[in-house]
């Protein structure tokens, strides 16, 4: 039997729940809960159906994990420990200060329930959470290292947008090569926000706009771009659409470390993502976790639990002796 | 109070744990157990003894968790299953093909006496498996790969030192460059052996040595170089002492695979290690897991464990909100 599973909040994340879903054949999508009118959502999915979200807690019987696909700003805080009144869940909250305070929240919820909710899962916080984790507990002395892109980055491209003048825009976040290199090589540098990224702007700007006044605004623009080397591009909406409408992104987390008596001995480990949609990733990600949910749930665990909490072996369709043969 | 650790087997892997116990302080290190004369082992911890193996079994209550430092050949096939009768133990079984049994055997044990073993820890197997197997879950269709190196192959460095004339040597696997783009480009090539790893070899020539028939016996010897481009280079001793000492070596895990409702979008994700010691880096692996099956038992968990089977946040010596600020 497979597993059941909804999907509240069906944009670019839960489509790519979906998708990730058609991709594992133990998992099945059950119900999508849409705060618009469910006759206006078309899904991909043909045995699955539309509910409004106001009566998902209806379908608490028929759901083993539900995936809140909310935005982290103000969907998620609520959502997550309403939600997992009624099911197990699973979300991507990526506020990192308020995760002390999502976590408690949801961890009342779930224990009082007996339900299991796995919060912030994705890539960053994620899986680069994880290999930050694990390769601090191998290598305990040495110097962390994230970067992030090529990708793009959607709150910046917002930021542009929002200035007069501009149609429409894409921000990409660049790590600086030679940043890179360095850190590799165990050199440990000490890296400014400059030193590690670079921003690229492309922008579609209104006829007749002021495109130096444009640039002068994004390239100073507080916390966005004023600490970064901004390159800003204007092209046509028609450029824009044809050669930017994808979701890039990814990144790499390196950790550089001493071991050895008198700690002689250097290491680097590096983990790194290129991701043609951030989305679907990201949704390939929550699917092997929901997963993990049932499966805990099952054996009676109950609570908030992160990436760190949860046993690799419960992300995969395979059993124990499979997994051994196959991957170790 | 710290977890206790005895070590069996005081070879490069037991200096090695030995060295990141130090780096670990809520680990201390009890006791060394050799099969050598005790008298004549000196290890570098002041506060820990060095006892006959036969006596391992005596010191029991003084010990949390064993480490195993033997071989996989014939030393762990034995070793580990007697062993986690007395003691939480941690190996790094390594013969891909006996894992089966070795887990069986060992899990037996374990679960009759009701202790914790876990087995085949280090980076490959350990990290490495880790990798493939959750990029696996994460993207179900896709192709995965394994490079080695640039490091020291032991097996190939003995291989060529029992040639004739050969009076020592030392062996490097080194990944093609080209493979390793074409893989990171997501390009998905079939791969032979040889196009994946080359191989290059330092050899110390006794004096007049034939080199022409040594340099043909090895880049023809069959397992070992036959399948692969070998490079031969004759030095002197003194050459070998000063340039090739190290124990260097590392790898890369790429998995590189599909999402979408139609397979559209491609994502590759890279795991690699670069390391300077290759003992003193599986050693650190070790601890951490050395920690997690000190935890594990104690949570009353027992039986045989892999990598595969340990929630991350048992290899940390911080707690759980400490982790989730700190990494997530």
């Amino acid at each position: 039997m497979s597993i059941r599973i909804g999907i509240l909040g069906y944009g670019n994340l839960g489509r790519g729940v979906e998708c990730a879903i058609k991709h594992n054949p133990d998992t099945e999508l059950v119900a999508v809960f849409t705060r618009r009118d469910p006759e206006t959502v078309k899904i991909l999915t043909e045995t699955a159906k539309v509910y409004s979200v106001k009566d998902a807690e209806q379908h608490k019987d028929e759901i083993d994990v539900l995936i809140i696909c909310g935005g982290s700003a103000t969907d998620l805080p609520v959502q997550t420990p309403e939600y997992v009144k009624y099911f197990n869940v699973v979300d991507s909250f990526d506020t990192h200060k308020r995760i002390p305070e999502h976590f408690a929240n949801v961890d009342k919820a779930a224990t009082e329930t007996g339900h299991v909710g796995i919060i912030s899962v994705g890539w960053d916080p994620g899986m680069f959470s994880l290999n930050r984790m694990y390769a601090n507990a191998i290598l305990t002395e040495g110097n962390d290292y994230t970067f992030w892109g090529k990708g793009v980055s959607q709150g910046h491209s917002d930021a542009v947008r929002r200035i007069k003048g501009v149609k429409d825009a894409k921000q990409y976040t660049i790590p600086v090569e030679a940043a890179l290199e360095s850190v590799r090589n165990g050199e440990n540098p000490e890296l400014t926000t400059r030193q590690k990224h670079t921003r690229e702007c492309f922008v579609v700007a209104e006829e007749g706009a002021d495109l130096a006044r444009i640039e002068e605004e994004i390239k100073t623009m507080p916390n966005y771009f004023d600490e970064y080397d901004t390159t800003v591009h204007f092209i046509s909406q028609e450029e824009l659409d044809r050669d930017h409408s994808g979701i890039p992104h990814g990144g790499f987390v390196i950790r550089s470390g001493k071991t050895g008596w008198n700690n002689e001995n250097s290491h680097v480990i590096e983990y790194s993502l290129k991701l043609d949609s951030n989305p679907e990733f990201t949704s390939s990600v929550i699917v092997a976790y929901a997963r993990a949910a049932y499966r805990m749930n099952k054996e009676g665990q109950k609570g908030c639990k992160t990436v760190f909490d949860v046993a690799p072996a419960y992300l995969s369709a395979l059993d124990g002796a499979e997994l051994r043969k196959k991957f170790l």
